[in-house]
């Protein structure tokens, strides 16, 4: 996979690129990571990239030819089809696990980074394939976002996580969230691990696992369950817990 | 501010951490940002932070010792009230605007990335006073996680943003999405600007731009509209192009 950022802030990138999981995989050749300065891009002797807002107001807005011709020429030569070019932007589509696994499949991703500028709406209405928003948040600009959507991207090419880590995070196919994890000491300043995780008895760590990660969901996300596979047992007792809660905020008022 | 990073991975914010918005505010003496490696407060002589799960399975577990002992020094001679200490993890509370905000209030802010490891639950349960998740998509640490709190909390201190970037973003206090803005050329590839932002009419040109932003936050984001202050006529406007939307998409059928 071939993924290129346009940013007018291409050092940003360099240590994200550069280090753990994205670092390795650009070294077995996995994916190829460039942020790209879109302001060489410029069409005046200023290399500005911005200009005012027709209609007046703060703040400036990215001019429309520097952005085109970017693209432009990352896809110059290229074969195959054309790349997704994905707008990163506060008024985008919410990215979702989902969305990383249908961005995984491309053979070439262009993110767009604006930074506290506007975009002017004719890169929105004719270059871009997609707006992408990571959260309900204001940040300085697109750069960390890109840097977000590409992790979650990349982590997903095969080939690209070891055994050792893509069991931890299988575990986010279950649709629960973790169950508690313990390591060495069994002691550390009075608190313990649980006994059951001590006990070598398998099948009923698997289930006190199982447990947790039911109840931490039902507590922090409950909507998370709904899309959950569970089993009838466990349904019930989600609902077990769910009246024990109510009852205890009744106790207390 | 003060603002320390717990990290396997320093190098990862050094770009993040120089340029731009947060660089210049680190510059100006706003806030100190710091990543520091907890391999260093390792209490073996392998340096290894984690190790693996009581109960079995696949995965490692980030041990106690070195991030209680991390945490403790950066604490150490420190005056004043302890620091708001905030793991980054998917199982946490979802980050927003408001959290931001809150973050922004606080003198010395702790956080710690975890890096496709598990926590050992006694980290979340008596060291951290925050969790935190910035998506629901699965990413290969809590690194980026933690620029994304990190850079949305410090444009938010007083004297980071300039008065031409502070007018951009301050749209956002509207609730509404931003309408569309337009730069020169006012013709690219036949792609022309609406004549009203050339108009020099200011009251219309506010009236388009309103009008915009309703309409964009009614097609893309209608949750936003129940948060945001609406004038009558506008209610009914939305009112109006919500019905006319439901008339297409009946002709369709």
């Amino acid at each position: 996979m071939r993924i290129d950022v346009l940013t007018l802030f291409p050092e940003m990138f360099e240590g994200v690129f550069g280090a753990s999981i994205l670092g390795k995989a650009k070294e077995k050749g996995i994916v190829s990571l460039e942020a790209i300065n879109f302001r060489k891009y410029s069409n005046n002797k200023h290399s500005t990239v911005d200009d005012y807002p027709y209609g007046g107001g703060g703040g400036m807005v990215l001019k429309p030819e520097p952005v085109f011709a970017a693209v432009e020429d990352l896809h110059v030569g290229a074969e195959g089809k054309k790349p997704r070019v994905i707008l990163m932007c506060p008024q985008g589509e919410r990215f979702t696990q989902r969305k990383a696994e249908e961005l995984s499949r491309e053979e070439h991703l262009v993110l767009i980074c604006g930074h506290y500028e506007g975009y002017d709406e004719r890169i929105r209405e004719h270059l871009v394939t997609d707006e992408l928003s990571i959260g309900d948040y204001v940040l300085t600009g697109g750069e960390i976002p890109a840097m977000t959507v590409i992790d979650s991207v990349v982590r997903l090419l095969p080939g690209v996580l070891g055994n050792e880590t893509s069991a931890v995070t299988d575990s986010y196919s279950t649709g629960l969230l973790e169950h508690p994890h313990y390591t060495r000491p069994p002691e550390f300043r009075g608190w313990t691990v649980p006994d059951i995780l001590i006990s070598g008895h398998h099948a009923k760590i698997e289930q006190w696992r199982r447990e947790q990660s039911l109840l931490r969901t039902l507590k922090r996300r409950p909507d998370l369950l709904e899309g959950a596979e569970l089993t009838a047992k466990e349904r019930k007792l989600l609902q077990e817990w769910s009246e024990q809660a109510r009852e205890q905020a009744e106790d207390k008022q």
